[in-house]
Parts: C-alpha cells; structure tokens; sequence
C-alpha cells in the first residue's frame, strides 16, 4: 500500500469496464500519481481486463484499496473533489482542473488527504456521490461536444496536478551534438562567405552591396548556430569555390 | 473542406490503428479543433474503424485532408510543432505543450497558418519528419514512465489549446435551485436557533453561553448558504421543538 501522503488520491466509483481501470492506472502514472482508490467495480476485483490495459503501471492496480462505498474510501479525506461533466443543481464550488489542482497541491502540501472521485463510465457520478465533495471539477470542453471517457477525465486531472505540482520546463533546446558556436566563429562565417561572394560578382549593384552584406549578416545572427552548423557552411560554400574551380 | 483558419491543424503522420485516428477526432472536437490531416495512414483511407470510434466527431474525418507525404501536408504552413516523447539530437526550441499552444494561438491570432505534427503509434515521429518543423513539443510526463498513446497526446495538446484560444472559467458556483441567502435572512436563522437553544438549555454553562453563541454565528457564516438551505435549517428546528412538544 503506498504510504506517501504527498499526492491526492483518485477514486474510481462505481467504474464499469476493467479497461477503463487500466487506462486509468497508466494516465495516472504518466503524471507520477500512484494512489487509487476503487470503489464497488462492476465486475468484481482483481479484473484481469484492468491488468491488461495497465502495461507497465500494474503496480497501481496491485496497490490499489477496494471499497464497497464511497463512504469507506473518503473516511480519511479532509478535502474531496468530484468531476462532472454536466450542472447538477448542488451548491457546490465549481473549479477548472487547472484551479482545482492548484488548491490540491496547496492543500496536500500542508499535509491534507485530499481525494478526486471519478464516476462510472456512462452516467457519471450520482448527485449522492457528489454530496460528499467539497468542490466540483469540470473540465471545460466543447459545448457542443462533450465526450471524455473515464481514462481521458483522470488523463487531464492528472496531467494538471503534474502542472501545478511540478516544476513543468516551458522552454528549452534540444542542442544536439555540439555546443552553439562563439561570436568569433560565426564572424569567421560571415567574413568567409562575404569575401567569397564579393569574389563571385554576388553585391551587385555596387550601391546595393552594403545592404546585402547587412541582410546577410542578419540572417546568420538570426538563426542561431551550433559550431557544427558553421562547420557545414564553411563545407557548403569551399565546395561551391571548388567546383567552380573545376569548372 | 473546413475553410476557417483560426485554429491550428493536427497532422497525423503515417498513423497506424484506425481506432487511433478516430480517438484522435474525439480528442480533438472535445476542445473545439476540427482540421485533421492525415499522411499516409497505413491501413488506406477512409477507414472504418476510425469511423466506428470517432462516435459524434465523425465530421472531422469526413472532412480530413489527406496526403502522400508530410512536405504536401505542410505545404500552406508557415510554422510547425512537432510533438515527441524523447531527445531528437536535433538543434530545436523544445516546449511544453502549454507554452507551444500560447505561441500557436498568437501566430493563429496574427494570420499565421500553424500545424501540429503527432507522429505513428509505434515510433514516434522520424528524425526526418521533425527536421521539418520549427519547434518541438515535449509532453512533461513522470520520466519513470512515459506511455502517452496518440490520442492521449492529441488530447493533451488539443487541451491546451483550449485553454490559451478560450476563456476558461476557473471558478464558478452552481447555485441550484434558487438564490443566496441575505443578511436578514441568514440573522433570522441564527435568531430562531439561539431562541429555541437558550430555551432548551444548550448555552451551558453560563459563563461559556457568549463564546457558543459567536461560535454558532461564526458556524453559520462560515458556510455561505441559499435560500433553501435556510428554509431547511428553519425547518430542522422547529420540527425538533414539536418532537419535544408531542413527547
């Protein structure tokens, strides 16, 4: 049984096809959640149909804690969240997944057990299930088409804890091999291929010539360069001089 | 042919599994998205079992474009994200989907013509597809286990569209039925219960009765309550008092 309280629980009530339970285990650990709580599934527990579907997150699924009522899986929960796809006439607090995982993390983080209750594949949660929450998740989707399964509803939850949990990398680069070339080996290019096009006729008119070469010399800074990339262009222009020499 | 251009396409490249390619027009039409592109889908086009699971987004099939080779399915794009589980080696700004979708919509915004590449089920995108575009989108998923498949990674980054094209509410209340509860209201209730409490003797001892009594006041206040709740509460009291009065 995991032990780490560091993470909301997701409860599965009620959920109908063992697939779904797999999915769930796996879009789950995606995002590094691994306690699942399963309330009263259909087709009885363990469900080999879930441990199939499950590849490579069946841990979840063997750590799992079976319930017979929702009551029994929230005995321990101080906060509980439950998801709906539709208005349920319950004065109740509805957040966004994004919102709703931030007050999560917040919560968790002061040492709350906070839960998140996913319903059964075709109706949803019962407004009687939903009465036992503190706050609603909905997921914000198309009015026109609103068509999440169980497995894409706990995918997104889970996606958002790792957001408002984590510290998500918005922006880098993939260098490749090599490092970014220095100032001085990009000038060593760029007077390269200028002398080389001064030679061949390229700045012409000659009123022009200064404007080119500025066009030029933007367009090397502009995209920026690994020292193998100034390598092949050296490469690209000595060969174009050989030809021509051949020629 | 849809004609409108204020969304970014997906492209699905060389997609394996019908049901993939359904599940991705799911995925898709749940946050608003309906401009598929498909190259060289392995099993012929159309396909009947994407049909069978598109259920509702059937339209974005009939409706998809569909081409021999990526370069013609990028023919009209003037920036590409090309989403990946792993390091390429390839020199590329990496993001997360989060910030790719911000970045699409402002390119969306200013005319920019934005495709969004998900490569086969099995390998991903090859080096040479992603070579084509300008930017890379990486999923920030539990690095222990990455298992994303295709229309969960459409869904994620059709999710996130949503939320940097949309407004999404991110606190909201469903009242149900009828309105919040007014001051007076509310202080007739708090009245009402500490009459019929002093009356049964609950403000004991007497040195304690004010702090009970700001305790209840703070108890009431504390859960902000409709109209019907009030009424409720009302009732829960004087049905005790007539209890007492029938024993």
């Amino acid at each position: 049984m995991p032990s780490d309280t560091s993470q909301p629980s997701f409860v599965l009530v009620r959920p109908q096809m063992g697939e779904n339970i797999g999915a769930a285990a796996r879009a789950m650990w995606n995002f590094g959640l691994d306690r699942m709580r399963i309330v009263a599934p259909r087709d009885g527990w363990p469900n080999p149909k879930a441990v199939a579907m499950s590849s490579g997150a069946g841990r979840l699924l063997d750590e799992a804690q079976l319930y017979d009522d929702l009551a029994g899986a929230l005995a321990d929960s101080t906060f509980v969240f439950a998801t709906t796809a539709r208005q349920r006439g319950l004065t109740k607090p509805v957040y966004s997944p994004e919102r709703a995982m931030q007050i999560a993390a917040e919560k968790v983080a002061a040492g709350e057990k906070v839960a998140v209750l996913f319903g059964p594949e075709r109706a949803g949660l019962e407004n009687e299930d939903i009465a036992k929450a503190n706050a609603i998740i909905s997921v914000p989707v198309n009015p026109e088409y609103a068509s999440l399964n169980l497995g894409q509803c706990v995918l997104l939850t889970a996606y958002e804890w790792m957001r408002q949990s984590g510290d998500v990398v918005h922006e880098a680069t993939d260098l490749g091999k090599g490092d970014w070339a220095t100032g001085v080996e990009v000038e060593k290019l760029v007077e390269h291929y200028e002398d080389r096009l001064e030679e061949a006729g390229f700045f012409y008119p000659p009123e022009k010539a200064e404007g080119m070469k500025t066009n030029l010399r933007n367009l090397w800074s502009r995209m920026r360069m690994t020292r193998a990339d100034v390598q092949m262009l050296h490469g690209v222009m000595r060969q174009m001089v050989r030809w021509k020499d051949r020629g």
